[in-house]
């Protein structure tokens, strides 16, 4: 029997199983963690929306039904492909076809204090961290008699105007108003700053004009004051520096400003994209090597004369498509070249209130709330899940309630500790 | 406005705050978490049962329409009797009426290699930190070829016959059987051990013989080896040594052998009891301190003769005492002695196994295990958490599923990092 690894258990790598399940193949799934996590609603668990269990889906659960598909919990150290053999903590696999799928992690660009200093929402950890720090810097305000250190505790700057920093923004500005109504009367009076920094002149790049511009007038409606053109250059605990020379005292930095392929991108020997992504052919195989495809956030294809966005869609199709691939190949079939069909995208900026640019219909307000709610709820993995988000979803949006507000935890997680440094799943 | 000062959040500093809001008194609440904890159901945490979100509920979200009391999340670093005054990292307060409901904290018996190598269900870190640490050692198996090794890591040591140790060994149990029948096919075969030690000569000591029976035969029923007489001596990570020199090779050991009261005892100058816990009045207060209440799991009362125990019922009833108690005497009104009305206790085994002891009936088998489940979800707080837990029993019951079985961590949390070692709620 062949045998296929695929390396990582997100989007890419969940539907190129799924395809491949039941075709009288092994195949072998390999993740560091030992569930699917649905990264779009990390923002949500660092606002106190939904727990982190209702994001996340056991791997082990899912493939049950999967013929010929198990799973191995362990951290991949290297990739021989001359030897076609995978090397991971817990021994080497041989492979007759690899997809890596791996993911991408948060791009700091080479500023290690700020990334020593920011917070950021790739790991299902990430998001329950940052929403114990939110909750522990509201309860030390209410107790903190200086004006300016006050401040600078209810000061929150997330960097980056795509759709997470959009979307935490907007999130984080009405779990703001949740707590200073209903729980900390000690902060009467407060002055809660939410400041939205992009390095373009506007907000979500990839949208129209039209819904950047509606994205922006709703957030700054909510509270949300939005730099563009705003590059932050250095960071430390208590204080954000942007390259004018503008310091902000703000205790909270979000940094949601880029991402770069997953470290794991070094093992493989093939040539890159700027940016550090694996340059594939148009079949998402390697060159040279048809038995070996890269999908997801590390693939670099080209389609129109532009690059593929580093998206879950793009990652779900690539993940279809190496899938029926595989099984083409065993057929002794040909290849098509792998088109990517874009649906559109969508933001959500708070209640009642979302962008979506699909099909060539553009949608603001209300109605692309709604899509956006019920696209997320369908592409969320699991009966369960899907019913305890939409029970907070429920309860967040009439009684204006959100009962996740826990600190769990006291300080940020040390990722050391914990052993999540380098991921293989994005 | 007279000030009352409560320190916890559990059941008895809950209940207090509760019967004196609305009394035109000053209350303030003091914890260090921002939640009440219903540790009843933590159990169900640590065997991916229930998320820990679903048992843990918000304090400010609590007490909002609580008129007149405040809460104030900080830690109590001592207690001024003669000056009425307590001290917190968070500053000094002064009271007029002093409720110290710190609660109890596991009691090791000063066995501190057993204490560094075991696990606890006293904190909601604590069982995350073992639903994380299980699911590990099942996914180490999966890939463990040395058979000795293999059933080190399928070995599980449950210390103490209260109903913890049993709720906790039959919530293993079952999921025990769902990780081997439904995610773990190469386990097929292997045999996993749960062995619940108690050193009394059977199980629920607190129970009527017939039900002590019952909950014995149920769990051998179950797989789990009940060894009556058993004393653990010490323990390393990889090995449990019973004072009779049999040495178990186990990667886990819970530990529900006992409780003590918390470290917070120590900064009140009063008179202890055997175990530590504080001598109160008849009316809880101290000798010759009126204005000072200890109630919950720190005070020792006897009523009959006996000692009362260190149980949810005790303290909820002390609490709503307490709060009765301090209204009184501003109205210049006495005091009645507290009484403890016994409405029974009850532990859960397993799926439509419960056994429960109450005004003078005795249940075992489905009865009892409804009622259970009827009471537990009556007395958690919170309808959103009812909600969940609720919509998380019917998926294992009705499905055999439990979806909490994520690894969200991959260590033991070390309690230095996050804090939590001098816990002021029990």
């Amino acid at each position: 029997m062949k045998r296929v690894i695929i390396i990582g258990v997100g989007f890419g790598g969940i539907n190129a199983a799924r395809t491949l399940a039941g075709q009288g193949l092994d195949v072998l799934l390999l993740d560091r963690n030992n569930y699917h996590l649905f990264q779009p609603l990390l923002y949500q668990v660092a606002t106190a929306g939904l727990e982190q269990e209702a994001i996340a889906f056991p791997v082990r659960a899912l493939i049950r039904g999967w013929a010929g598909v198990r799973f191995h919990r362990t951290e991949v150290t290297g990739i021989d492909l001359a030897q076609r053999q995978v090397q991971t903590t817990g021994g080497a696999h041989d492979y007759d076809y690899l997809v890596v799928a791996a993911g991408s992690e948060t791009n700091y660009f080479g500023l290690e204090r700020v990334q020593q200093a920011a917070y950021d929402l790739k790991q299902l950890n990430d998001a329950a961290a940052l929403r114990n720090h939110i909750l522990t810097l509201f309860e030390r305000a209410a107790h903190e008699h200086n004006a300016e250190k006050r401040q600078a505790l209810l000061t929150f700057v997330v960097v980056g105007g795509g759709p997470t920093g959009v979307e935490f923004a907007g999130a984080l500005a009405e779990l703001s108003r949740l707590l200073l109504r209903s729980d900390f009367p000690e902060l009467e009076g407060a002055n809660i700053r939410i400041l939205l920094a992009e390095a373009a002149d506007s907000l979500l790049l990839a949208m129209p004009k039209r819904l950047q511009e509606y994205a922006r007038r709703r957030l700054e409606k909510m509270g949300v004051e939005v730099l563009t053109g705003a590059v932050v250059a250095d960071a430390t605990e208590v204080e954000v520096r942007l390259n004018d020379g503008r310091t902000i005292a703000a205790h909270t930095l979000l940094w949601s400003a880029g991402v770069r392929p997953a470290g794991l991108a070094a093992a493989i020997d093939a040539p890159r994209a700027r940016g550090g992504r694996i340059i594939v052919q148009p079949d998402l195989s390697l060159a040279g090597r048809p038995e070996v495809f890269v999908i997801g956030d590390l693939a670099y294809l080209e389609q129109e004369g532009k690059p593929l966005p580093m998206m879950a869609p793009v990652a779900i199709q690539m993940g279809q498509y190496v899938g029926r691939a595989i099984v083409r190949l065993e057929r002794d079939q040909a290849l098509e070249p792998f088109c990517y069909f874009d649906k559109g995208s969508m933001a959500t900026i708070g209640r009642n209130a979302a962008v979506a640019n699909a099909f060539g219909v553009k949608l603001a307000g209300f109605p692309a709330w709604v899509a956006w709610l019920a696209l997320h709820l369908y592409y969320l993995i699991g009966f369960r899940n899907r019913l305890v988000v939409l029970l907070n979803w429920a309860y967040d949006y009439f009684l204006f309630e959100r009962q996740i507000r826990l600190i769990t935890h006291e300080r940020k997680v040390d990722k050391a500790a914990i052993g999540a440094p380098r991921t293989i799943q994005g």
